[in-house]
């Protein structure tokens, strides 16, 4: 159980994310992915800054998206964060967001991150950052990383 | 021939758009994909606002994007717009984009988009816009929806 | 006292926020304003998609921003929100923002309100939504119109 | 003459800039003033990466924008660029945008900028750039840092 069943991150949807469609422009939900990301980073313990600050990059190597219902200007998106894969090498992050309100899927959503040092090589995180390792693990391990 | 071998869409890199990582914040390639399908409905003849006037909107079902090299400030990115379907109901469109000097590439990219009108039902896109589902056929029909 | 002693609205800098500096990009503040301004209406009771449905549109006329102090990612900014003046026709409101954490100054900003209906003409607030012009009236008289 | 009478930038409103308004964010204006000083210091010869290569770094202190009629997806957006003041420590540029068609006036802009190096501390760029400071008086002689 433990920090597996994290409580959504919710993002509320703000007057400059919307478009003349009236509706939230699509490229927004890949910056709430992160927003969605880095909060779950930092609820497991495991900060994106101190990441960086033991000299590891996260870039993003691909995003997918899948749009259900539309938002808009002052909707309450409740993004559920989990881990759908993780070799040690590449981790792949399911998004599932939903209406705070409804219950609503909104967006099914994932990311494939790697870990790099300064210079551009693959870290093997395993031993850089065990701790973090062993967090996500436990996390796929109590079926998190499941569907969203 | 014809208009299936339009030159790329060009977008250099903006200060703004990069990130503290030094590169270009992946949420951007987003933007940059609809910058480059607008432009080139534009060089194809249907203009994106002429879609609007008649009442039909082009909402965006999905979106995938496999970055392969990062990119910063002051590059210019060259992305290539194919059709790679189209049914009449859904289209989908790829991106190739590549470093405009090297012709690297950088980024895959895919869209869905439909088309609805402004009550948000399916539009007969082959009745209510004839020519344009012509040109995407001749499009598709000279091979620009093979491989990007 | 009552509504003019609310909070500080608070933003958590976003990764996407930062450029190749390494801090915040400038115009993100112009952002934050907008979402300190809207969030105040909210509490104030007055929320503004309420006003858009009565018909009352709100554009900028202009904005002001001087940084004092750089920010960077996971960084919490508290902006106090301000009447600085209105005359029915024009507002002006005031931004303060501070660092959650240690109260320094960060930016001192100011952004000029007017109220336009559908058509594009200027509403008489005072006929069209005096509540808000009252409660806007009883900030100024206690004093929040004064420095920021 | 020379340098000074540079063509402005134009900018075409994309359609991520817009909101539900059906016009552009006003947050946006920030970013073309950026967009738009980047390519005018390109054109004097003294591109932006180039001093950040010198390990100058500028920061915006300021801004100011008055918003005279709004813009929406597609129009495109001309720029002119001047240098207001240059005291060898703080420059500030004006921003004169206007419809590249019909030439109207859409908004008016100012920001402040000072030179920093790495460690934040303030650059001589008479000494450490001298051939920059020199093009910038150079256009403020011709005039071009009269009105906009």
């Amino acid at each position: 159980m433990s920090e597996t069943v994290l409580a959504p991150y919710v993002h509320r949807v703000q007057y400059y994310e919307t478009d003349m469609m009236g509706i939230t422009h699509h490229a927004n939900y890949i910056r709430w992915m992160e927003e969605a990301r880095i909060d779950w980073m930092d609820r497991l313990g495991f900060p994106y800054a101190e990441m960086e600050k033991r000299g590891i990059f996260s870039p993003v190597r691909s995003v997918q998206c899948a749009y259900r219902r539309s938002t808009t200007f002052g909707d309450l998106v409740a993004v559920n964060v989990s881990v759908r894969s993780f070799n040690g090498v590449v981790m792949v992050i399911g998004y599932d967001m939903r209406r705070a309100d409804t219950g609503e899927t909104l967006c099914e959503a994932q990311s494939e991150h790697v870990f790099l040092n300064r210079e551009g090589r693959f870290v093997r995180l395993k031993r850089e950052w065990p701790a973090f390792c062993e967090a996500i693990e436990r996390m796929m391990g109590e079926g998190k990383g499941g569907e969203p």
